[in-house]
Protein backbone atom coordinates (compact mmCIF):
# COMPACT_ATOMS: atom_id res chain seq x y z
CA UNK A 1 0.00 0.00 0.00
CA UNK A 2 1.26 2.89 -1.21
CA UNK A 3 1.98 6.23 1.42
CA UNK A 4 -1.04 8.76 1.52
CA UNK A 5 -0.53 11.53 3.70
CA UNK A 6 -2.67 13.59 4.85
CA UNK A 7 -2.99 16.61 7.46
CA UNK A 8 -4.87 16.80 10.86
CA UNK A 9 -7.12 19.82 11.11
CA UNK A 10 -8.54 19.10 15.00
CA UNK A 11 -9.20 16.34 16.81
CA UNK A 12 -11.65 15.97 19.98
CA UNK A 13 -11.62 13.02 22.53
CA UNK A 14 -14.95 11.86 22.00
CA UNK A 15 -16.92 8.58 23.79
CA UNK A 16 -13.39 7.54 24.52
CA UNK A 17 -12.44 7.38 21.24
CA UNK A 18 -10.96 10.30 18.60
CA UNK A 19 -13.67 12.42 16.04
CA UNK A 20 -11.10 13.86 13.98
CA UNK A 21 -11.51 16.17 10.69
CA UNK A 22 -8.49 15.98 8.03
CA UNK A 23 -7.27 17.36 4.61
CA UNK A 24 -5.57 15.09 1.90
CA UNK A 25 -4.28 15.58 -1.41
CA UNK A 26 -7.06 13.12 -3.53
CA UNK A 27 -5.83 12.10 -6.99
CA UNK A 28 -9.24 11.14 -8.47
CA UNK A 29 -10.08 15.19 -8.34
CA UNK A 30 -7.05 16.73 -8.40
CA UNK A 31 -7.81 18.74 -5.09
CA UNK A 32 -7.66 19.04 -1.49
CA UNK A 33 -10.29 16.96 -0.02
CA UNK A 34 -11.59 17.47 3.53
CA UNK A 35 -12.91 14.26 5.41
CA UNK A 36 -13.55 12.81 8.92
CA UNK A 37 -12.88 9.84 11.44
CA UNK A 38 -14.42 8.89 14.44
CA UNK A 39 -12.21 6.23 15.21
CA UNK A 40 -13.27 4.10 18.51
CA UNK A 41 -11.80 3.33 21.21
CA UNK A 42 -9.26 0.73 21.46
CA UNK A 43 -9.54 -0.02 17.46
CA UNK A 44 -7.48 -2.23 16.10
CA UNK A 45 -9.07 -3.54 12.76
CA UNK A 46 -12.29 -1.69 13.42
CA UNK A 47 -15.26 -1.89 10.82
CA UNK A 48 -15.94 0.83 9.23
CA UNK A 49 -18.68 2.59 8.09
CA UNK A 50 -18.85 5.34 5.31
CA UNK A 51 -21.14 8.11 5.62
CA UNK A 52 -22.11 10.14 2.33
CA UNK A 53 -23.93 13.03 3.33
CA UNK A 54 -26.62 15.40 1.63
CA UNK A 55 -26.83 18.42 -0.14
CA UNK A 56 -25.07 21.42 1.05
CA UNK A 57 -23.37 19.38 3.47
CA UNK A 58 -19.80 18.53 4.50
CA UNK A 59 -17.74 16.14 6.61
CA UNK A 60 -18.69 17.83 9.78
CA UNK A 61 -22.19 17.91 9.20
CA UNK A 62 -22.96 13.83 10.34
CA UNK A 63 -19.99 14.22 12.90
CA UNK A 64 -21.94 16.88 14.75
CA UNK A 65 -25.14 16.19 14.13
CA UNK A 66 -25.94 13.05 14.23
CA UNK A 67 -25.20 11.42 17.71
CA UNK A 68 -23.98 8.81 16.17
CA UNK A 69 -20.10 7.84 18.29
CA UNK A 70 -21.64 6.66 21.53
CA UNK A 71 -22.99 3.28 19.98
CA UNK A 72 -20.14 3.71 17.32
CA UNK A 73 -17.57 3.02 20.41
CA UNK A 74 -20.14 0.41 21.90
CA UNK A 75 -19.89 -1.58 19.04
CA UNK A 76 -16.45 -0.55 17.77
CA UNK A 77 -16.96 1.19 14.29
CA UNK A 78 -15.05 3.58 12.93
CA UNK A 79 -17.18 5.94 11.17
CA UNK A 80 -16.01 8.57 8.12
CA UNK A 81 -17.39 11.14 6.39
CA UNK A 82 -16.32 12.94 3.43
CA UNK A 83 -16.98 16.51 1.79
CA UNK A 84 -19.78 16.76 -0.77
CA UNK A 85 -17.20 18.28 -3.53
CA UNK A 86 -14.14 19.97 -3.68
CA UNK A 87 -14.29 23.75 -2.75
CA UNK A 88 -13.64 26.88 -4.44
CA UNK A 89 -12.33 25.91 -7.41
CA UNK A 90 -13.81 28.61 -8.86
CA UNK A 91 -15.42 27.32 -11.34
CA UNK A 92 -18.38 29.24 -13.35
CA UNK A 93 -21.70 28.75 -11.36
CA UNK A 94 -20.29 26.86 -8.98
CA UNK A 95 -21.83 28.49 -5.97
CA UNK A 96 -25.15 29.73 -7.62
CA UNK A 97 -27.50 26.58 -6.44
CA UNK A 98 -28.01 24.63 -3.20
CA UNK A 99 -28.83 21.88 -5.23
CA UNK A 100 -25.94 21.79 -7.99
CA UNK A 101 -22.47 22.45 -7.67
CA UNK A 102 -20.37 22.72 -4.53
CA UNK A 103 -22.00 20.96 -1.95
CA UNK A 104 -23.80 18.92 -4.52
CA UNK A 105 -21.47 16.10 -6.27
CA UNK A 106 -24.32 13.65 -6.20
CA UNK A 107 -21.12 10.89 -5.83
CA UNK A 108 -21.08 10.38 -9.82
CA UNK A 109 -18.45 11.12 -12.04
CA UNK A 110 -19.00 14.02 -13.76
CA UNK A 111 -18.36 14.08 -18.08
CA UNK A 112 -19.26 17.76 -18.86
CA UNK A 113 -17.21 20.76 -18.65
CA UNK A 114 -16.56 22.36 -16.45
CA UNK A 115 -17.02 19.70 -13.86
CA UNK A 116 -15.43 16.74 -15.39
CA UNK A 117 -12.48 16.22 -14.09
CA UNK A 118 -12.40 17.74 -10.46
CA UNK A 119 -16.28 16.84 -9.63
CA UNK A 120 -15.78 12.86 -9.47
CA UNK A 121 -17.06 11.87 -6.69
CA UNK A 122 -17.76 8.38 -7.10
CA UNK A 123 -13.98 7.88 -7.76
CA UNK A 124 -13.27 9.51 -4.74
CA UNK A 125 -14.99 8.05 -2.15
CA UNK A 126 -14.41 4.48 -3.66
CA UNK A 127 -10.49 4.87 -4.41
CA UNK A 128 -8.66 8.05 -2.13
CA UNK A 129 -10.86 8.31 1.03
CA UNK A 130 -10.90 4.89 1.27
CA UNK A 131 -7.20 4.71 0.92
CA UNK A 132 -6.17 7.42 2.73
CA UNK A 133 -8.49 5.81 6.06
CA UNK A 134 -6.89 2.25 5.00
CA UNK A 135 -3.64 3.31 5.09
CA UNK A 136 -3.99 5.68 8.51
CA UNK A 137 -6.69 4.42 11.06
CA UNK A 138 -6.77 1.55 12.92
CA UNK A 139 -9.64 -0.25 10.42
CA UNK A 140 -10.19 -3.59 8.76
CA UNK A 141 -10.18 -2.90 4.96
CA UNK A 142 -12.01 -6.23 4.82
CA UNK A 143 -15.07 -4.81 6.75
CA UNK A 144 -16.57 -1.79 4.92
CA UNK A 145 -20.29 -0.66 5.11
CA UNK A 146 -21.93 2.12 3.36
CA UNK A 147 -24.99 4.32 4.68
CA UNK A 148 -25.99 8.21 3.47
CA UNK A 149 -29.03 10.85 3.48
CA UNK A 150 -30.68 12.31 0.65
CA UNK A 151 -28.25 12.72 -2.35
CA UNK A 152 -25.76 10.66 0.06
CA UNK A 153 -28.08 8.00 0.06
CA UNK A 154 -28.33 8.09 -3.67
CA UNK A 155 -24.97 7.93 -3.33
CA UNK A 156 -24.79 5.08 -0.85
CA UNK A 157 -27.46 2.69 -2.76
CA UNK A 158 -25.15 3.57 -6.24
CA UNK A 159 -21.66 2.85 -5.13
CA UNK A 160 -22.67 0.05 -2.97
CA UNK A 161 -25.10 -1.90 -5.64
CA UNK A 162 -22.06 -1.34 -7.84
CA UNK A 163 -19.46 -2.45 -5.72
CA UNK A 164 -21.05 -5.60 -3.59
CA UNK A 165 -16.74 -6.68 -3.24
CA UNK A 166 -16.18 -3.78 -1.41
CA UNK A 167 -19.08 -2.97 0.68
CA UNK A 168 -20.92 -5.62 2.54
CA UNK A 169 -23.63 -4.19 4.18
CA UNK A 170 -25.65 -0.71 3.23
CA UNK A 171 -28.35 1.97 4.05
CA UNK A 172 -29.94 4.64 3.56
CA UNK A 173 -32.10 7.66 5.38
CA UNK A 174 -34.20 9.47 3.20
CA UNK A 175 -32.14 8.57 0.15
CA UNK A 176 -32.76 10.39 -3.61
CA UNK A 177 -33.96 6.80 -4.81
CA UNK A 178 -34.77 7.38 -8.40
CA UNK A 179 -32.72 10.56 -9.96
CA UNK A 180 -33.78 10.16 -13.08
CA UNK A 181 -37.20 10.61 -12.34
CA UNK A 182 -37.08 13.51 -9.78
CA UNK A 183 -36.19 17.26 -10.42
CA UNK A 184 -32.78 16.83 -8.31
CA UNK A 185 -31.66 14.27 -10.23
CA UNK A 186 -32.44 15.35 -13.94
CA UNK A 187 -30.52 18.98 -13.16
CA UNK A 188 -27.82 17.32 -11.93
CA UNK A 189 -27.31 14.50 -14.33
CA UNK A 190 -27.75 17.09 -17.66
CA UNK A 191 -25.37 19.64 -15.97
CA UNK A 192 -22.90 16.87 -15.19
CA UNK A 193 -23.35 13.64 -17.43
CA UNK A 194 -25.27 15.18 -20.67
CA UNK A 195 -28.43 15.60 -21.97
CA UNK A 196 -28.61 11.76 -23.19
CA UNK A 197 -30.28 10.50 -20.46
CA UNK A 198 -28.82 6.43 -21.12
CA UNK A 199 -25.78 7.97 -19.20
CA UNK A 200 -27.82 8.86 -16.33
CA UNK A 201 -28.87 5.21 -15.79
CA UNK A 202 -25.82 3.96 -14.10
CA UNK A 203 -26.19 6.72 -11.53
CA UNK A 204 -30.18 5.55 -10.64
CA UNK A 205 -30.34 2.94 -7.50
CA UNK A 206 -33.78 1.92 -8.84
CA UNK A 207 -32.80 1.32 -12.22
CA UNK A 208 -29.56 -0.94 -11.07
CA UNK A 209 -31.11 -2.68 -8.46
CA UNK A 210 -34.46 -3.63 -10.81
CA UNK A 211 -32.52 -5.53 -13.68
CA UNK A 212 -30.17 -7.03 -11.14
CA UNK A 213 -29.05 -10.52 -11.13
CA UNK A 214 -28.37 -12.08 -8.45
CA UNK A 215 -30.25 -9.39 -6.04
CA UNK A 216 -31.92 -11.92 -3.64
CA UNK A 217 -28.61 -13.06 -2.78
CA UNK A 218 -27.42 -9.39 -1.38
CA UNK A 219 -27.16 -8.20 2.48
CA UNK A 220 -30.53 -6.55 3.10
CA UNK A 221 -30.79 -3.04 2.58
CA UNK A 222 -32.42 -0.87 5.50
CA UNK A 223 -33.93 2.44 4.28
CA UNK A 224 -35.50 4.70 6.55
CA UNK A 225 -38.06 7.55 5.55
CA UNK A 226 -39.81 10.50 7.26
CA UNK A 227 -43.64 11.20 6.24
CA UNK A 228 -43.84 14.68 7.02
CA UNK A 229 -40.09 15.00 4.83
CA UNK A 230 -41.39 18.30 2.68
CA UNK A 231 -38.73 16.33 -0.44
CA UNK A 232 -40.86 12.57 0.03
CA UNK A 233 -43.54 13.60 -2.48
CA UNK A 234 -41.58 15.36 -5.38
CA UNK A 235 -37.70 14.61 -5.63
CA UNK A 236 -37.30 10.74 -2.88
CA UNK A 237 -39.50 7.97 -4.38
CA UNK A 238 -39.24 5.77 -2.02
CA UNK A 239 -41.82 3.47 -3.94
CA UNK A 240 -39.91 3.65 -6.69
CA UNK A 241 -36.52 1.70 -4.74
CA UNK A 242 -39.25 -0.83 -3.00
CA UNK A 243 -41.27 -2.14 -6.75
CA UNK A 244 -36.99 -1.69 -7.95
CA UNK A 245 -36.47 -4.40 -5.20
CA UNK A 246 -39.81 -6.61 -5.58
CA UNK A 247 -38.93 -6.91 -9.44
CA UNK A 248 -35.15 -7.88 -8.50
CA UNK A 249 -35.37 -9.74 -4.94
CA UNK A 250 -33.57 -7.56 -3.49
CA UNK A 251 -33.95 -7.75 -0.01
CA UNK A 252 -35.50 -4.35 1.24
CA UNK A 253 -36.54 -2.99 4.89
CA UNK A 254 -38.16 0.04 4.05
CA UNK A 255 -39.34 1.83 7.05
CA UNK A 256 -41.60 4.91 6.84
CA UNK A 257 -42.36 6.90 10.11
CA UNK A 258 -45.12 9.31 11.02
CA UNK A 259 -44.20 12.93 11.56
CA UNK A 260 -40.33 13.16 11.03
CA UNK A 261 -38.86 14.57 8.53
CA UNK A 262 -35.61 15.16 6.77
CA UNK A 263 -33.33 16.40 8.56
CA UNK A 264 -30.72 15.33 11.10
CA UNK A 265 -33.38 14.81 14.30
CA UNK A 266 -34.85 12.52 12.16
CA UNK A 267 -31.23 10.91 11.40
CA UNK A 268 -30.08 10.50 14.93
CA UNK A 269 -33.60 9.37 15.98
CA UNK A 270 -33.23 6.31 14.01
CA UNK A 271 -28.85 6.31 13.43
CA UNK A 272 -28.38 3.53 16.10
CA UNK A 273 -30.53 1.02 13.85
CA UNK A 274 -28.65 1.22 10.91
CA UNK A 275 -25.42 1.27 12.72
CA UNK A 276 -26.53 -2.29 14.44
CA UNK A 277 -28.10 -3.28 11.05
CA UNK A 278 -23.83 -2.54 9.85
CA UNK A 279 -22.20 -3.89 12.95
CA UNK A 280 -24.77 -7.56 12.48
CA UNK A 281 -23.48 -8.15 8.52
CA UNK A 282 -19.58 -6.52 9.42
CA UNK A 283 -18.95 -8.53 12.69
CA UNK A 284 -20.70 -11.97 11.57
CA UNK B 1 -50.77 32.28 35.41
CA UNK B 2 -50.90 34.55 32.69
CA UNK B 3 -51.13 33.92 28.95
CA UNK B 4 -47.35 33.66 27.26
CA UNK B 5 -47.97 33.97 23.64
CA UNK B 6 -45.23 32.34 21.80
CA UNK B 7 -44.34 31.51 18.38
CA UNK B 8 -43.04 28.75 16.61
CA UNK B 9 -40.35 28.63 13.90
CA UNK B 10 -39.78 25.11 13.58
CA UNK B 11 -40.53 21.80 15.03
CA UNK B 12 -39.06 18.49 14.62
CA UNK B 13 -40.03 14.85 15.63
CA UNK B 14 -37.23 13.79 17.22
CA UNK B 15 -36.81 9.84 19.13
CA UNK B 16 -40.86 10.16 19.47
CA UNK B 17 -41.03 13.39 20.97
CA UNK B 18 -40.23 16.81 19.47
CA UNK B 19 -37.65 19.39 18.98
CA UNK B 20 -38.68 23.19 19.05
CA UNK B 21 -37.48 26.13 18.25
CA UNK B 22 -39.68 28.87 19.29
CA UNK B 23 -40.11 33.13 19.85
CA UNK B 24 -41.78 35.22 22.54
CA UNK B 25 -41.33 38.66 23.95
CA UNK B 26 -39.41 38.86 26.60
CA UNK B 27 -40.01 41.47 29.81
CA UNK B 28 -36.91 41.39 31.64
CA UNK B 29 -34.91 42.11 28.34
CA UNK B 30 -37.90 43.83 26.57
CA UNK B 31 -36.85 42.46 23.11
CA UNK B 32 -37.61 39.04 21.67
CA UNK B 33 -35.92 36.25 22.52
CA UNK B 34 -35.62 32.46 20.91
CA UNK B 35 -35.78 29.45 22.86
CA UNK B 36 -35.62 25.58 21.98
CA UNK B 37 -37.96 22.75 23.99
CA UNK B 38 -37.50 19.29 23.66
CA UNK B 39 -41.06 17.81 24.73
CA UNK B 40 -40.41 13.70 25.69
CA UNK B 41 -42.86 11.37 23.86
CA UNK B 42 -46.28 11.12 25.90
CA UNK B 43 -44.79 13.86 28.22
CA UNK B 44 -47.85 15.42 30.36
CA UNK B 45 -46.10 16.81 33.83
CA UNK B 46 -42.24 16.42 32.31
CA UNK B 47 -39.47 17.09 35.03
CA UNK B 48 -37.52 20.12 33.03
CA UNK B 49 -33.63 20.75 32.21
CA UNK B 50 -32.98 24.27 31.89
CA UNK B 51 -29.93 24.16 29.80
CA UNK B 52 -27.54 27.19 29.38
CA UNK B 53 -25.01 27.50 26.80
CA UNK B 54 -21.49 29.02 26.74
CA UNK B 55 -19.93 32.13 24.64
CA UNK B 56 -21.39 32.45 21.06
CA UNK B 57 -23.64 29.80 21.10
CA UNK B 58 -27.81 29.97 20.96
CA UNK B 59 -30.72 28.55 21.61
CA UNK B 60 -30.12 25.46 18.61
CA UNK B 61 -26.52 24.82 19.94
CA UNK B 62 -27.07 22.38 22.72
CA UNK B 63 -29.89 20.54 20.62
CA UNK B 64 -28.56 19.90 17.88
CA UNK B 65 -24.68 19.00 18.70
CA UNK B 66 -25.41 17.27 22.52
CA UNK B 67 -27.52 14.15 21.55
CA UNK B 68 -29.53 14.24 24.40
CA UNK B 69 -32.84 13.77 23.17
CA UNK B 70 -32.47 10.18 22.86
CA UNK B 71 -31.87 9.35 26.77
CA UNK B 72 -34.46 12.37 27.84
CA UNK B 73 -37.05 10.39 25.50
CA UNK B 74 -36.46 7.62 27.81
CA UNK B 75 -36.20 9.43 30.90
CA UNK B 76 -39.10 11.33 30.34
CA UNK B 77 -37.48 15.08 30.94
CA UNK B 78 -37.81 17.65 28.75
CA UNK B 79 -35.52 20.08 27.92
CA UNK B 80 -35.10 23.66 27.46
CA UNK B 81 -32.71 25.40 26.02
CA UNK B 82 -32.17 29.40 25.49
CA UNK B 83 -30.58 32.28 23.48
CA UNK B 84 -27.23 33.46 25.23
CA UNK B 85 -28.61 37.12 24.97
CA UNK B 86 -30.90 39.61 22.61
CA UNK B 87 -29.87 40.17 19.10
CA UNK B 88 -29.28 42.72 16.99
CA UNK B 89 -30.00 45.41 19.00
CA UNK B 90 -27.49 48.29 17.08
CA UNK B 91 -26.12 48.36 20.95
CA UNK B 92 -22.02 50.48 20.36
CA UNK B 93 -19.66 47.51 20.22
CA UNK B 94 -22.65 44.94 20.34
CA UNK B 95 -20.48 42.67 18.23
CA UNK B 96 -17.13 43.75 18.35
CA UNK B 97 -15.89 40.86 20.49
CA UNK B 98 -16.80 37.12 20.72
CA UNK B 99 -16.50 36.63 24.54
CA UNK B 100 -18.17 40.73 25.13
CA UNK B 101 -21.90 41.68 24.49
CA UNK B 102 -24.11 39.54 22.15
CA UNK B 103 -24.05 36.07 22.33
CA UNK B 104 -21.92 36.76 25.91
CA UNK B 105 -24.04 38.02 28.13
CA UNK B 106 -23.00 35.71 31.35
CA UNK B 107 -26.36 35.18 32.62
CA UNK B 108 -26.47 38.68 34.93
CA UNK B 109 -28.43 41.66 34.84
CA UNK B 110 -26.95 44.37 33.59
CA UNK B 111 -26.44 47.47 35.23
CA UNK B 112 -23.76 49.44 32.92
CA UNK B 113 -24.70 51.60 30.20
CA UNK B 114 -26.04 50.37 27.42
CA UNK B 115 -26.29 46.64 28.50
CA UNK B 116 -28.60 47.33 31.54
CA UNK B 117 -32.07 46.81 30.37
CA UNK B 118 -31.54 44.53 27.46
CA UNK B 119 -28.70 42.50 28.88
CA UNK B 120 -31.05 41.03 31.68
CA UNK B 121 -30.45 37.05 31.52
CA UNK B 122 -30.73 36.58 34.82
CA UNK B 123 -34.06 38.07 35.35
CA UNK B 124 -35.01 36.34 31.78
CA UNK B 125 -33.89 32.79 32.84
CA UNK B 126 -35.61 32.61 35.98
CA UNK B 127 -38.91 34.85 35.22
CA UNK B 128 -39.69 34.83 31.75
CA UNK B 129 -38.10 31.32 29.91
CA UNK B 130 -39.70 29.24 32.70
CA UNK B 131 -43.36 31.25 32.17
CA UNK B 132 -43.42 30.62 28.63
CA UNK B 133 -42.13 27.18 28.77
CA UNK B 134 -44.49 26.37 31.66
CA UNK B 135 -47.70 27.86 30.35
CA UNK B 136 -47.40 26.18 26.88
CA UNK B 137 -45.43 22.81 27.70
CA UNK B 138 -46.60 19.90 29.18
CA UNK B 139 -44.02 20.63 32.30
CA UNK B 140 -43.98 19.85 35.74
CA UNK B 141 -43.07 23.16 36.95
CA UNK B 142 -42.42 21.53 40.94
CA UNK B 143 -39.50 20.05 39.06
CA UNK B 144 -36.93 21.63 37.01
CA UNK B 145 -33.10 21.29 37.47
CA UNK B 146 -30.36 23.44 35.68
CA UNK B 147 -26.83 23.00 34.05
CA UNK B 148 -24.65 24.38 31.12
CA UNK B 149 -21.35 24.51 29.71
CA UNK B 150 -18.57 26.90 30.66
CA UNK B 151 -20.20 30.46 30.81
CA UNK B 152 -23.57 28.70 30.88
CA UNK B 153 -21.81 26.27 33.37
CA UNK B 154 -21.32 29.90 35.37
CA UNK B 155 -24.66 30.82 34.82
CA UNK B 156 -26.39 27.25 35.94
CA UNK B 157 -23.68 27.17 39.31
CA UNK B 158 -24.52 30.78 40.38
CA UNK B 159 -28.46 30.95 39.12
CA UNK B 160 -28.71 27.75 41.05
CA UNK B 161 -26.97 28.23 44.09
CA UNK B 162 -28.84 31.28 44.83
CA UNK B 163 -32.43 29.69 43.41
CA UNK B 164 -32.52 26.37 45.74
CA UNK B 165 -36.36 26.94 45.53
CA UNK B 166 -36.49 26.80 41.82
CA UNK B 167 -34.13 24.54 41.02
CA UNK B 168 -34.14 21.26 42.47
CA UNK B 169 -30.97 19.54 40.68
CA UNK B 170 -27.27 21.30 39.22
CA UNK B 171 -24.74 20.21 37.02
CA UNK B 172 -22.29 22.02 34.61
CA UNK B 173 -19.73 21.33 31.86
CA UNK B 174 -16.13 22.98 32.15
CA UNK B 175 -17.69 25.74 34.02
CA UNK B 176 -16.11 29.45 34.64
CA UNK B 177 -16.43 28.77 38.42
CA UNK B 178 -14.67 31.96 39.81
CA UNK B 179 -15.39 35.03 37.47
CA UNK B 180 -14.37 37.28 39.49
CA UNK B 181 -11.24 36.08 38.77
CA UNK B 182 -10.30 35.07 35.43
CA UNK B 183 -10.07 37.45 32.34
CA UNK B 184 -13.35 36.13 30.57
CA UNK B 185 -15.18 37.19 33.78
CA UNK B 186 -12.92 40.62 34.56
CA UNK B 187 -14.06 41.68 31.05
CA UNK B 188 -17.59 40.89 31.27
CA UNK B 189 -18.15 42.41 34.52
CA UNK B 190 -16.23 45.55 34.41
CA UNK B 191 -18.29 46.02 31.47
CA UNK B 192 -21.88 45.00 32.79
CA UNK B 193 -21.40 45.25 36.17
CA UNK B 194 -19.05 48.27 36.30
CA UNK B 195 -15.56 48.51 38.39
CA UNK B 196 -17.12 48.41 41.46
CA UNK B 197 -15.84 44.38 42.07
CA UNK B 198 -18.28 44.61 45.47
CA UNK B 199 -21.36 43.91 42.92
CA UNK B 200 -18.92 41.10 41.22
CA UNK B 201 -19.39 38.47 44.14
CA UNK B 202 -23.10 37.84 43.67
CA UNK B 203 -21.74 36.45 40.45
CA UNK B 204 -19.42 34.62 41.18
CA UNK B 205 -20.20 30.28 42.09
CA UNK B 206 -17.30 29.60 43.92
CA UNK B 207 -17.94 32.71 46.38
CA UNK B 208 -21.25 31.92 46.63
CA UNK B 209 -20.76 28.56 47.44
CA UNK B 210 -17.78 28.94 50.70
CA UNK B 211 -19.96 31.49 52.19
CA UNK B 212 -23.44 29.39 52.13
CA UNK B 213 -24.81 28.42 55.33
CA UNK B 214 -26.61 24.90 54.93
CA UNK B 215 -24.72 24.07 51.90
CA UNK B 216 -24.34 20.08 52.86
CA UNK B 217 -28.00 19.94 52.42
CA UNK B 218 -28.35 21.31 49.14
CA UNK B 219 -28.83 18.46 46.21
CA UNK B 220 -25.44 17.24 44.96
CA UNK B 221 -23.45 19.33 42.26
CA UNK B 222 -22.37 17.24 38.85
CA UNK B 223 -18.96 19.02 37.66
CA UNK B 224 -17.44 17.53 34.18
CA UNK B 225 -14.21 18.84 33.17
CA UNK B 226 -11.68 17.74 30.24
CA UNK B 227 -8.12 18.15 30.85
CA UNK B 228 -7.15 19.08 27.44
CA UNK B 229 -9.32 22.15 27.46
CA UNK B 230 -7.25 25.02 26.39
CA UNK B 231 -9.36 27.43 28.66
CA UNK B 232 -8.78 25.17 31.80
CA UNK B 233 -5.63 27.18 33.20
CA UNK B 234 -6.19 30.43 32.10
CA UNK B 235 -10.49 31.05 32.76
CA UNK B 236 -11.98 28.18 34.30
CA UNK B 237 -10.47 27.51 37.27
CA UNK B 238 -12.70 24.26 39.18
CA UNK B 239 -10.07 24.19 41.86
CA UNK B 240 -11.87 27.14 43.26
CA UNK B 241 -14.61 25.72 42.81
CA UNK B 242 -13.64 22.18 44.80
CA UNK B 243 -11.81 24.48 47.53
CA UNK B 244 -15.39 26.33 48.07
CA UNK B 245 -17.20 23.49 48.42
CA UNK B 246 -14.69 21.58 50.81
CA UNK B 247 -15.01 25.02 52.83
CA UNK B 248 -19.07 24.97 53.18
CA UNK B 249 -19.57 21.43 52.48
CA UNK B 250 -21.54 21.32 49.37
CA UNK B 251 -21.54 18.08 48.01
CA UNK B 252 -19.86 17.92 44.85
CA UNK B 253 -18.68 15.77 42.45
CA UNK B 254 -15.72 17.23 40.34
CA UNK B 255 -14.79 14.57 37.74
CA UNK B 256 -11.84 15.66 35.64
CA UNK B 257 -11.61 13.49 31.82
CA UNK B 258 -8.37 13.32 30.53
CA UNK B 259 -7.72 14.19 26.79
CA UNK B 260 -11.42 15.69 26.58
CA UNK B 261 -11.32 19.54 25.44
CA UNK B 262 -14.20 22.74 26.08
CA UNK B 263 -16.13 21.33 22.89
CA UNK B 264 -19.48 19.68 22.26
CA UNK B 265 -17.66 16.35 21.58
CA UNK B 266 -16.71 16.53 25.24
CA UNK B 267 -20.40 17.52 26.11
CA UNK B 268 -21.85 14.73 24.22
CA UNK B 269 -19.95 11.71 25.82
CA UNK B 270 -21.12 12.83 29.01
CA UNK B 271 -24.54 14.16 28.77
CA UNK B 272 -26.10 11.01 29.62
CA UNK B 273 -24.18 10.84 33.25
CA UNK B 274 -26.05 14.20 33.34
CA UNK B 275 -29.26 13.29 32.68
CA UNK B 276 -29.42 10.60 34.87
CA UNK B 277 -28.04 12.94 38.05
CA UNK B 278 -31.09 15.24 37.07
CA UNK B 279 -33.14 12.64 36.59
CA UNK B 280 -32.21 10.87 39.93
CA UNK B 281 -32.56 13.78 41.81
CA UNK B 282 -36.27 15.32 39.77
CA UNK B 283 -37.94 12.22 39.46
CA UNK B 284 -36.69 10.93 43.32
Amino acid sequence: MTTQPFETLAEHRCFGGVQGFYRHQSHATGTPMKFGVFTPPGAKKAPTLYYLAGLTCTEETFAIKAGAQALAAELGLALVTCDTTPRDLGLPGETDSWDFGAGAGFYLDATQAPWAGPYAMESYVLKDLRAVVQANFPVDPQSEGLFGHSMGGHGALTLGVKNPGIFSSLSAFSPISAPTRCPWGHKAFTGYLGPDQKTWANYDASLLIENLSGASSRPALLVDQGLADKFLGPQLHPHLLEEACQKSGYPLTLRRHDGYDHGYFFIASFVADHLRHHAKALKG
